[in-house]
């Protein structure tokens, strides 16, 4: 297998793409790619900071160095859960976002919020002892990094706000949410699932750099790069829903290759255009939680601060 | 395994409505929630003349038994492609809707028409000759039959025509299309996928009874009733899409019982809801064909006209 630009040995072959690339124009044809999706969907510019959620994981480690790379102010944020499981699961994923910032980016800041430190409970005991997290400790989960994320980017770490977040979720990540929001006509969702979430109402804005890369292919750029990263999966993700219609996905693009790609790019196209419209969900009054300030829908109180209670 | 109705030996375990039936309370089942799609729909009055799509596999023949034990007028169409493929395909499908009509409903009337004799050629002969039909006979077959279909619907044998035309078309059926569509975000065909549709210049009304049986319960239903159909997909059909498709559903299906019923009937109430809007295909003036009459988009004559050119 051949490298289609250089005739070097291939080390991926992108059938969607048509295109095989040798390790280097893999590197280089990821950058420019990640580059044209900045720009595509108006992500963010040169003089915007950016802060890079970063777990340890494949996608938002290849997402922070092509940030990086690209000459983008892009600061890291790891969140840490305090999830254990006789794994040291969130011991090693910060290990490796300091690995990364060591042997990559010396000169890269990356902030740590630590949930358990902060505030005094890990995810894994509010999973086990809040009603939200009963069966479903993704939930509360997502919860509190939605919180933290949002904290940091509008406040940063004392140091002024951040123009975006921006995280690693890759296109086979948004095509098993587009798959589950379509198999329930979720119409509210289907509304909103986008690669650039606008900033409102003190929500920062959020983006997506990665939307349009397989997972093999962010795989592919840390593995020719050397970037160490945390392989297992969350011990509580095991499976989950999106697991398993990931699955269901990866058996239609082998038998159809190029099948995610086009029901999610074609899915943007036809509601870009008008083709489809999905009704929003009825528009909810957002107001700033008495204790922390951040947007709530809720009563007074919102989600995250009522955890503490 | 006891039935839920009377706690006798129960056939059929239909996780998705949590129901468990004996022979007995199925075919009543069957029967009740084929009536109340009728209904729901809107679909024909028992003073209306039915036309029943009947191609001798089981869906249609339980379609067309339904019909008849509600107290319907429904007559049969039977089209004889004349695929053999050394299987003798049509003529043993054509001798299954005999042998129903001459077990089960011997006053029941059955119209044949047979295209070999017809029009001078069978479908594997135009699929094999004719540019439409290269690599893919579902094509030929198709126009052919909505052709036929309609013109008995329309005249019938001479004798006056058909309120509406009934196609077996099952929930299976239905889910592996509005899949497929919903994947290519299809939005001229999602507008107008539906269980009716309305009759509108020359094309007949179409009405699908059977859009919320899953598969196995017409073949549960035939079963229990003894009555013959045949089995064998049609040779041209083999590795279609669809198939493809409906294998991917059906692992969804076992992982989430109910899936499928969900995906199909959340998409037509958020249609009919307005929560979801498909723009429907630019709309195109239907002219009558200068040879046959049916209305076409195409020049002067039909596309089935066409294929006899």
């Amino acid at each position: 297998m051949k490298c289609s630009k250089c005739g070097a040995i291939a080390v991926i072959n992108m059938r969607q793409h048509r295109r095989r690339l040798c390790a280097e124009h893999l590197v280089e044809w990821f950058m420019t790619f990640t580059q044209r999706a900045i720009d595509k969907y108006d992500m963010f510019a040169p003089e915007d900071r950016v802060l890079v959620a970063v777990s340890g994981g494949k996608d938002s480690l290849a997402l922070w160095d092509v940030l990086l790379k690209l000459g983008y102010q892009a600061e890291g944020l790891y969140i840490g859960l305090g999830i254990d499981e006789e794994l040291g699961y969130s011991d090693k994923s910060l290990e490796m976002c300091h690995r990364f910032v060591s042997n990559h980016h010396p000169d890269a800041v990356l902030h740590v919020v630590d949930v358990g430190e902060e505030y005094g409970q890990a995810v894994p005991h509010l999973a086990r002892t809040r009603l939200r997290g009963q069966g479903r400790p993704c939930s509360v989960c997502g919860l509190v990094k939605r919180h933290i994320m949002n904290r940091v980017a509008l406040h940063g770490s004392g140091d002024g706000g951040f123009s975006a977040i921006a995280t690693g979720h890759n296109l086979d990540d948004e095509v098993a949410v587009l798959l589950q929001n379509t198999l329930h006509w979720q119409t509210g969702y289907l509304a909103r699932q986008a690669p650039v979430l606008a900033e409102r109402n003190g929500l920062a804005r959020k983006v997506k750099p990665f939307v349009r890369f397989y997972e093999r292919e962010t795989a592919a750029y840390v593995l020719v790069l050397g970037i160490d990263y945390i392989y297992d999966e969350c011990p509580f993700a095991q499976g989950a829903t999106t697991s398993y219609t990931k699955e269901l996905l990866n058996e239609l693009e082998l038998k159809s290759p190029g099948a995610k790609q086009q029901f999610y790019l074609e899915f943007l196209r036809a509601r870009d255009a008008g083709k489809v419209v999905f009704a929003e969900r009825a528009s909810v009054e957002l107001h700033p939680c008495v204790r922390c300030g951040q947007p709530t829908t809720a009563g007074d109180m919102c989600a995250f601060c009522r955890l503490w209670e």
